[in-house]
């Protein structure tokens, strides 16, 4: 093994990154170093990489950041038995505690005390990372190797599908990013009977179409509700999974929810947003779910479960392959609109 | 039987009521004759009596109002079975269409087409009230007879109470009206181990400590939020019951509401509500649920159990008990804040 | 509209059954008369057809049996306003009380006092049928039309498939009946990533293969169980569906159940049957369902979303199109096992 | 802190234990070592005692007892932070194994590779005793100290209790050991309405009635089922307990519970069960549930909390107190049926 690695490094209180040699970790006790072969981006990478005023808030360089990938286990620290060096390994990048009510009553998603590697903690651009054990995830040989970066976002949106009933259920979709496209995907494969995507970007779209989306609309355009409405009869959609943080989005979708219907919020306002709490949740006997990462590790099973039985296809939103070097590029394409997922190889 | 009865007619669109002889309804098949014993109080009559703009929006004169009551069968119309004369009875007065979506998947509380009798027909501040079969509700002798006219607001609360899990939590409801002070009374029965209420009034402040309240405070106090986290271990609570609608008792609700915590709200906001929702619902994992009516017949079935095993007092929240032709009366003690529920009797 | 129509009636305490023309019913209020296009044959028929001592039990000639149709509005009784004459519809064959516990707390499919079509009542084996405004299902257009007699049975498998949590899960289905047969297609709409179906019939379990079962096997052959263990990395399978009632399937399904899982039973055993409750369900900590007909009416929703979405191919489970004069004939078919669902046509 | 300990001692492969002075173990990294103040005994530690078959199967002497207990930190193994020297502490004493798919899932509690100490390994039945910081559980000094050994077994009733909707609900127990007993009391507390208890032993029945049952019935008698099917309206029980493992009463049980209710099985039966599932289970739509342990962690918080509240009176439980040194005669007082719980105090 080599003494130094290749990492994206932000190095200093202020945009930009830096790639950097760097020496490679040694695992402690309890955790487990991995050769890095892919690692995907984020848009919380870009929000470090911009250095926007909530990085400023969280983020303390020198910082390996990084939190979606895959790879092979290269040393293992003392006392790590869940894996042995060679096998191919994700992992859950959100650190829990482990102690407090909400890890030990089966919400360590939500954990008090948190830290996220690859935001608080070295993540995963770079030629290694290190992981607790408990968080490492085995992949099956059945998973797609190119999807295996991408199980932190597609995490979320198989937590969100599948926080609530979908079989036969009409769905609409606010938002088409990674996680919304994803979502798209996830719900077709259980069973979700009719999925309107909602985009206002016209080649996220596209995508949607591509994902099985049975309709794909642009929420800035006329009629956009009264469609979706008369195609479900009037009555609305059974299920919202809200996926951008848009108030507009918020609006637009809490509109389609059918009385008695139920809305999952991933998307995260930047701000308060105002809505009709009586009309929109209260007199519709509406359940609204908070979602927040994915569940340790239910959410990794089910994943797990649906990529090995073939049943999504994530190609679409694959648009970029470039090097890790290539980082400052990644970002230009995100910030550009063009691309979607964007998955980063180690040198 | 009489043929003419007394009545409480809302005789015009301009606020007021007047007190009348009227003629005795006939029930029609599929119908039941009621003579009123007592009839009780909402706020939404005092919306009918000062013909505020909701009231104008929705009522069409002339009206007989009240949808909380009991009483006994007095005739039945043809094809009648569930009950017979002088049974001893209440009634769910949202009469829902049976036939939409909602109506046959369980959910016939939040109908599509929902009548509400003395709102959108004729109600029961009567000396006879007209109802439909499927409507009535039989009471056990075992409640006690006094509380059979508050089953309607009752079952408010105890609907939005055991929306979820409360056994072994902590609760918090802010706003303490007549369901509000009902909904301390059935956590506690059904196994809440703390209940803090918030309430602005001093009076219903005095009153939800009488409910069994564990602790009661005044929300525009200082440190009421740290108060309640310091109480809960710097958790926060498990459960949040929301009875007021008002802005500001949201906004501290949700701050005092745990991380992977339940909120029901019931309260009825009367404009769109700013709320942050990235740090009240979604980072927190919480689940929020909009409450309306009570599920038909679940939540009275459960209701009647609750109170045929003598688990729950309402003695506290009955401020006054007034003849139906006191109405003018009832409505000042109402907008005084001096009553919380008051009950009528026609003579 | 003829006044006589064919009909198919037990006309005696005795084993067959006649082929007749008796007058056609008049519908009374609150009912719908349908003609006929499609009845399909049940195990119950056979029951009734060979008087056994179930049937000797529960059926009162002279009766016309049959409870699985579909055809259009002929008539309307007085008030019904759900249908209108020349709708296509199906029905809901279990007629509840509506006034028992379970009929007003979403439970009428277990109505303590149901009355069965075609069981206690005349039923669908006839030209015209007469049915409840509440029973009747209009029929949406995009349903495929061959499909529409078999909603009561697919309604048992959409019920028993989507009594829990299906997707990413793994499924075994022991029998492999018109039930068991659907519902390995409903499971596989519905996200379940592998479904193991277990069948002692070749014909069924090449059938089973059609509709989509991933692994098919005869229980009778040496180390079912031990395959099926293998296949889900020791762990066993995530979901039970018993669909036989017979004491060994339902032995073998619960070695097959995993720790923590769901067994969902709808075959009906025909006496008692003895159990390793401590090994089989409650070191398991396992969840076991009894599952009886169909919910008024989600299960209906469902199943009417999962057709039009068009996500289920019924066709290999029917193997006989028959004319309703053809009764015996279609009894001998099933009697044979050749047979699997046989659709009838009245002339 | 002294070098040696008294402890019970299960030294040989046959009936009875010895009190011996054995070593004060040392807690290795992630152990904590904890003085013990009172430990309970539970019907598994008579079958160790008493060298049953089951004893026999699983028992590796020489093995220290005992896996109820609570007592108070004495020293603290490499990286332990959860506690603190002369913290009060109790513990879950199943050790999940925390890597297959029940311990990543929410299931610990029915982990594929559990030990219990006291049964696997050495438990409580000593002047200290060794666990793993993870199954620590500090003790909220609002929990009155007696009650704090018991932690184990009132988990069972908790967990049992819990695992459904128990408010406004009636429930019949059947077996009323220790954990029978404390379920009447949790049952009551959480909004039970009518609780039957049946029970052969005369004593525990008197026990029950002082625990809060409504009604207690000795299952032996002539009309059991009648009486509480009368007192329910001819319905059933909402919810059975069942916590005998006997046959009989498991027969009982089901023919008292309602249709569309929950049964709930935390009572061992020795060998297989002979029931009749299509009555009581199918046709009843009935859901059944292995219980086994407590939920890691949520049923100690709920059993906490309800601690805490003073809301759980279980003096009338605790029979006996005794030396540890008097383990036999503790033995022999629940050989004879005398005794319920026995709490033993290390001198």
């Amino acid at each position: 093994m080599a003494s130094t690695m290749q990492a994206v490094v932000k190095a200093q209180a202020a945009p930009g990154v830096e790639i950097r040699e760097v020496p490679v970790p040694t695992p402690g006790p309890g955790e487990v170093l991995v050769r890095v072969q892919a690692a995907s981006v984020c848009g919380t990478d870009l929000h470090i990489y911009e250095w926007d005023p909530w990085a400023q808030g969280r983020i303390h360089p020198p910082l390996i950041p990084g939190h979606e990938f895959a790879g092979a286990v290269a040393a293992l620290g003392a006392g790590v038995t869940a894996v042995k060096e060679g096998d191919l390994v994700s992992a859950e990048m959100h650190v829990a505690c482990g102690k407090c009510l909400q890890c030990r009553t089966g919400l360590a998603h939500v954990c008090q005390h948190v830290r996220i590697l690859g935001v608080d903690a070295n993540g995963a651009f770079a030629g290694y990372a290190i992981l607790p054990e408990t968080n490492i995830w085995k992949l099956s040989p059945a998973i797609p190797h190119d999807y295996a970066s991408l199980l932190d976002p597609l995490g979320n949106a198989v937590h969100t599908v599948l926080a609530g009933p979908i079989a036969a259920k009409t769905v609409a979709i606010t938002g088409c990013g990674a996680i919304g496209l994803f979502s798209i995907a996830v719900a077709k494969a259980c069973g979700a009977t009719r999925v309107f995507a909602l985009e206002v970007n016209a080649h996220r779209r596209a995508v949607a179409a591509e994902m099985g989306a049975d309709l794909v609309l642009d929420p800035g355009a006329e009629g956009v509700a009264e469609q979706i409405l008369e195609t479900t009869g009037g009555t609305g959609v059974d299920v919202l999974l809200e996926m951008s943080g848009h108030p507009k989005a918020m609006e637009l979708g809490f509109s389609l929810l059918r009385t008695g219907g139920r809305a999952s919020l991933l998307g995260i306002p930047s701000r308060p947003v105002e809505l009709d709490f009586a009309r929109d949740i209260i007199f519709k006997g509406a359940t609204v779910q908070g979602i927040n990462g994915r569940k340790m590790f239910e959410t990794w099973f089910q994943m797990e479960a649906l990529l090995a039985a073939n049943m999504l296809n994530l190609e679409p939103v694959i648009t970029h392959r470039l090097k890790l070097s290539q980082f400052a590029e990644a970002m230009k394409l995100l910030q550009s609109g063009e691309a979607i997922k964007v998955i980063l190889k180690p040198e």
